[in-house]
């Protein structure tokens, strides 16, 4: 067993629970920085994870989470309102004091929901990589997903110092940056950054009809690839985060008010001013 | 002198007036493809314009649109504002009697204005190839920008079958697929595929503040990347195309409202019927 950061050991054995893109992607960057001795991959169809673990992406599979009793580290990556309920039940079939982290969009209603209920001594620490794609499926897993991403820690229990630096330190041998905050603070932040693309991208591609695919160029597919994500794993995180994710379509919604007036009045002053002021922000950004 | 389309024989003088991103390309695509003995490039900067017949890219350069007089071809790549006048006086300045066409993102207006003052037997046949970047100047000029791209043409005015046909053959010369509208339609339709993503994109980028640009990956920079464009260039756009964009800018916001609602009430079968939607349509296009 080796690991490639200092700060981080490896484990013998690493449990991910959700072998879809994220998990996959985890197990996928496991192996190849050698974090482990063996993965194991909890999921909900045994013939998808028969498969993934034909492929080598994991060594064991299982339906069921008592799977993950011997690993000393799980990482839950299942849809976000479905993670609290794998943490506790990951938590109570742990044999060896597992540290449990996630990946889930959404922190605030997970560490509310764990809130009471984990034993003492427990250690549950939210995490977030800021990687991903609008595809879905193991088959898609890319070991090299979470280089030079970052991943917001969001210690949000009676977590240990000692394992919130375990759990950072995982998720910075897997190539990350890691960024610690509230769990509230997240969901203000990725409300704005996540859930409100993924809206604006949405809204605008639901308005595609027929006649119009022929000439939707790079411009329209750039703005709504997002909207091809899952739409069960959306509807957890504007579930999870509705009132944030509120507060910023009302925002959304108020500048393009300001577009639909100044555009009604054919003021080019003012549109030229709204325009600018957008690139501005997007020319900080760069790629 | 050769041609690549049968249909098209190419042209001894093609003059290219506004030698940016565009202009630039059609320059490279037209000298690749050997589809004219002399391209003329027309524009303000006396300097930029001397550094692109270094590099090249055109032949003869000049601020002066009569510099197009012995083109048989003018292509205007003007910003959408500016180019009725630039076709007037390509068409007066003409000593061949060119067939002049452009490049603009807004057609109806640019025929409006053309509708009278044009002489009898003179030829404007309106394009937009729908190909781009956000990216301006002629430096990223890319003789392969318009491959397999669709143009829209639009002709307008008293234009003769032939001429529309030579304009048609020209644009597939480059590479392109060529599609006959009216400019009403073409201007329905754009507000739509193209200037409403830049609303959506520019309305996103203007909320960002400098606490969150460390937290936008690959999702928010998708689907704001156009937010880059030009304002000059977009501002035109908005005015010229007010009544269909304001039409669109409805619809989305409609849109999005709808969301707010669902959200508000946690309406989960809802927001997952919205997002449902949504991806069907983004599913159909690919990439």
């Amino acid at each position: 067993m080796s690991a490639t950061e200092p700060s981080f050991r490896g484990f013998r054995s690493i449990a991910i629970v959700g072998v879809g893109l994220i998990g996959g992607s985890i197990a996928a960057a496991v192996k190849r920085r050698g974090l482990a001795e063996s993965v194991v991959g909890i999921g909900r169809s045994r013939e998808r994870l028969e498969a993934a673990r034909s492929s080598g992406l994991v060594d064991v599979v299982s339906v069921e989470i008592a799977a993950s009793a011997e690993s000393e580290l799980v990482v839950v990556c299942t849809p976000v309102q479905r993670i609290a309920a794998d943490v506790r039940e990951a938590v109570a079939r742990s044999r060896c004091r597992a540290i449990v982290t996630d990946a889930g969009s959404v922190k605030g209603a997970i560490c509310a929901d764990l809130a009471d209920g984990l034993p003492r001594g427990v250690s549950f620490v939210g995490a977030h990589p800021l990687a991903g794609s609008e595809k879905s499926g193991w088959e898609y897993a890319d070991a090299e997903l979470f280089q030079d991403r970052t991943c917001i820690v969001t210690p949000c229990l009676n977590d240990g110092t000692q394992a919130v630096q375990t759990v950072e330190s995982f998720w910075q041998a897997l190539g990350m940056r890691t960024q610690r905050m509230s769990a509230d603070e997240h969901d203000r932040i990725l409300a704005f950054t996540s859930h409100l693309p993924h809206a604006a991208a949405a809204a605008l591609a639901s308005l595609l009809t027929d006649n119009l695919y022929a000439f939707a160029a790079t411009g329209f597919r750039d703005t709504t690839r997002i909207a091809a994500g899952d739409p069960d794993l959306w509807t957890g995180i504007f579930q999870l985060n509705a009132r944030n994710i509120g507060d910023q379509l009302d925002l959304l919604i108020g500048r393009l008010t300001e577009l639909r007036e100044l555009t009604a009045r054919q003021d080019a002053e003012g549109i030229h001013a709204w325009l600018a002021a957008a690139k501005r922000h997007r020319d900080r950004l760069e790629g």
